[in-house]
């Protein structure tokens, strides 16, 4: 089917966007890499989301999950990782789902953990953030996994299937336990080397000899799933004050737009992105019906 | 004193403003023509507002009223007249009271109910915002007032004292009983007319002789406050993503800045709004020990 909107990201900007969008009676999807968003489940109080005090974050995202479903959104767990136009149309790819849409919601949030140092110089010649789906690229060869979230422990899981070795470096709290082909490293990540391919990954515990690195983050910079779409200085998605980005019918909201992070404001521009959204369809269908 | 922050409008920007404000410790008025915003709380049912489904409006002003003064935050009921500059201060003159703040964050909202013809010519030349403030003018002589919400029936209360004659036009619901040297009027307003000053109020039911008509909504253009406030060709200010208006250390939220009107969106902008203000006192704080 065609959604009249996806949203990408299921955060508060995401969710709040699902909210205004299905009260206009949209086909609305919201793709989320996580259930819940971890960095808003992590909080364990919030006190300044006006009306709601004193709540925890798991508290907060589950209300804002509820509201946005009892009025229709459909959520669906994949992770986008390109988006491609096609005449009045995108094609959104996921790790596991091809979806379509006549208008999207860039709500990828923010990538929690800094770059690492080489990470960018080697994207696509060794650094890679999604293992289903590039791991085959690697088969037999040894790589190392950075995992700022659980998820990461799944795409582990299927490393450990195709690789002559996996080193794991887990970087949030109680990590799983691993499968027996998989080393857990120690430490942070210092560098990714190499001499035009990544030959080795470093952390502040050691060296390890690599031809790939994957890095599981609870987002990644938006920035990356689609040419042309304008950034500033800080990789931040540039929006205007009816959070339009620079391509007609993509529209963004919420931490990937930039600083300041606050909740409140990431949901009034999840809304505010819906109805313009709303207002694009209008036109779109209008100059169909010509 | 001199407050750190005052707000004009106890709306939904202003609550949650000043809820951001008191979690930076900051002293904090909010002025609020009304104890609750009216256009809030005649909404009988808001259902997108993220967290809060099917609420009414008078409860969600109430939650984000008791949120704010939970966290200490100091309400009084006054309606600002005008801003003035004074070094690292303003100064701003309600009704009754004067106020004194280092930085200024302007959630006025909108004016319900359009312009009456004249009204904008004839402002300072018998037409006047505040009773209380400009009706010794019209000692012994006719005025009529019309009435957008309840809080004119006071005013009206006091011109009767003053006046020699007093028009009472009521647009909102169920007025109150008027003093008995009140005339209550009927219609919709049409023009204020008159050589140079005010000299004749017509409704749809008929036309009255005045030598001043008073008029109380609302909201009163945050434009008359103060001069030099950049303002767009609709009249609302001109804001930043940072909410910094046109004057350093007024900053500026919600309906007031223009649309689209989402209450989601108005808090999220008093939030960041509150933010700046911290922002701007550090700087002004520095400045001073310099």
């Amino acid at each position: 089917m065609i959604y009249d909107i996806a949203i990408v990201g299921g955060g508060p900007a995401g969710l709040a966007a699902a909210l205004n969008a299905r009260r206009r009676n949209l086909q609305t999807v919201v793709i989320g890499k996580e259930e819940f968003s971890s960095k808003l489940t992590q909080a364990h109080r919030i006190d300044n989301y006006p009306g709601l005090p004193s709540i925890t974050g798991e508290e907060l995202a589950r209300k804002l999950r509820t509201h946005a479903e009892t009025n229709g959104m459909v959520f669906v767990r994949d992770e986008i990782q390109n988006i491609y136009p096609e005449e009045d149309l995108f094609n959104l790819y996921g790790r596991e789902h091809h979806f379509q849409a006549k208008t999207i919601i860039l709500a990828t949030g923010i990538t929690l953990g800094a770059e690492i140092e080489g990470e960018a110089d080697f994207v696509g010649r060794g650094v890679s953030y999604c293992a289903t789906c590039d791991g085959m690229f690697f088969r037999q060869k040894p790589v190392a996994m950075v995992g700022y979230i659980r998820e990461a422990e799944a795409e582990v899981r299927f490393l450990a299937e195709v690789c002559s070795q996996v080193y794991y470096l887990p970087l949030y709290k109680n990590p799983g336990p691993v499968d027996p082909r998989v080393t857990l490293i120690e430490g942070k990540p210092v560098a990714i080397s190499g001499n035009g391919q990544v030959e080795r990954f470093s952390t502040t515990a050691g060296t390890w000899e690599v031809s790939g690195v994957f890095i599981e983050r609870a987002g990644r910079p938006a920035s990356q799933l689609m040419d042309d779409l304008a950034i500033d200085e800080e990789k931040f998605i540039i929006t205007d004050g009816m959070q339009a980005t620079s391509i007609p019918g993509i529209f963004a909201a919420g931490d990937c737009t930039g600083k300041p992070w606050q909740i409140s404001r990431a949901v009034g521009q999840g809304q505010v992105a819906a109805l313009s959204a709303v207002r694009y369809l209008d036109v779109l269908s209008k100059r169909q019906k010509v």
